[in-house]
């Protein structure tokens, strides 16, 4: 899978042609320098990746004819990781870049009580997340989505199963199975939750995630939590 | 435990007074400007954490009294893990970092038959353990050992029951527990083992871990890895 490359939303068929342009046709054409002829992978970011054969190339155009095509389809689970804004960018990108690699068929960032402010750029994340996807071959492109609280967050996913991710949780060795169609998983950010988060949280009757006994940095505790859960798919 | 230093190997004692000295005690005179009478937390990174009172205070040394100490002890099963040096220092760097976070006991870097030759510079290495045990407020100090194949980690760890993270696992969603007193965490570098690695480990016997059906960064692999067994200890 050296060449995967993007074109969302696409509706593949076997004996197809379409078109890629922008940046993706770009980095096919110079960066690659790919030729008529040549093979790549292009998947629609939906759980579709087709073998494809470069048909005509331009420098921000390449037509592709699909050869043949495999697909996993629409997750039965979805993760949804939430992760409370951390200041230091690389930080943020980098549990993003985690997020995408482990499964998360969602991601939010929102503003947590303790995220200190620093308006995140909306399109440099999707671009982390659309490298990371193609970098882990994953079939299914997550989402992003902004919040500006977890009010809000717990607003936009109303018929989610939400388990937090909490330093002072009892610890439990139990294997974690997600059970509801929809689940958000919730890491705050550096110094964690505030206690109104936390009431909040049990208020909904949301559950709560042991991480171990080590206090966790924010990317730690993402990478973490999506290994708790990643074979519940 | 804002205010955790390192104080490698001593033996604490209730009452006793004990001197931090070089960059640990420049750390706490210069950068932080503690005074006489402050209070601090200090571990021995073997199991022990004591808090202490301050009582004389130089730039390069600081003379701290033990009021009370709390201990974990050593670690029952201990978890090395073994990653396979990756080029990128700073990916590297991260892994290490998440792999204290994360409990792994003991760290072990090795070449890899894919690792691309780049001295890893093991002072360098030795300052991120050290930085991250404190930051995640571990208890044990994690030792680092250098091995320039994968063989020599066998051959370092003749007792340990060994686990293979490979990308070509079947998938397994069972709960992973470690039942050896020494158990090796094995990850390779960007692009995987070498088939003869994996006849290597096949051939004495070692276990595979699936880590899901994404390709994950080397990294990424340590984090998830570790967190598999996180409540195994």
């Amino acid at each position: 899978m050296e060449n995967l490359f993007l074109a969302k939303g696409t509706d593949f068929e076997e004996g197809m042609w379409f078109e890629i342009t922008g940046q993706e046709a770009q980095h096919i054409s110079r960066v690659l320098r790919k030729k008529a002829g040549d093979y790549i992978f292009v998947s629609n970011g939906e759980g579709i990746r087709a073998h494809c054969e470069i048909v005509e190339i331009q420098k921000s155009s390449v037509v592709v004819k699909i050869l043949s095509q495999q697909g996993r389809g629409v997750p039965k689970k979805k993760k949804v990781l939430a992760i409370g804004a951390i200041k230091k960018k690389d930080r943020l990108e980098f549990a993003i870049e985690k997020a995408v690699e482990l499964g998360a068929t969602e991601i939010c960032v929102f503003e947590a009580d303790r995220s200190e402010r620093s308006r995140s750029n909306e399109q440099r994340l999707q671009l982390v997340i659309e490298s990371a996807f193609k970098q882990s071959a994953r079939f299914w492109l997550p989402g992003l989505v902004m919040k500006s609280s977890l009010d809000d967050v717990y607003m936009h996913y109303p018929e989610a199963e939400k388990f937090m991710a909490h330093e002072e949780t009892e610890l439990t060795s139990r294997t974690k199975e997600l059970n509801a169609p929809v689940n958000l998983l919730l890491v705050g950010p550096e110094g964690g939750f505030s206690p109104r988060e936390v009431e909040l949280h049990q208020s909904i009757k949301g559950k709560m995630v042991s991480l171990g006994a080590n206090r966790l940095r924010a990317e730690t505790a993402v990478a973490a939590i999506l290994s708790q859960f990643l074979f519940s798919d």
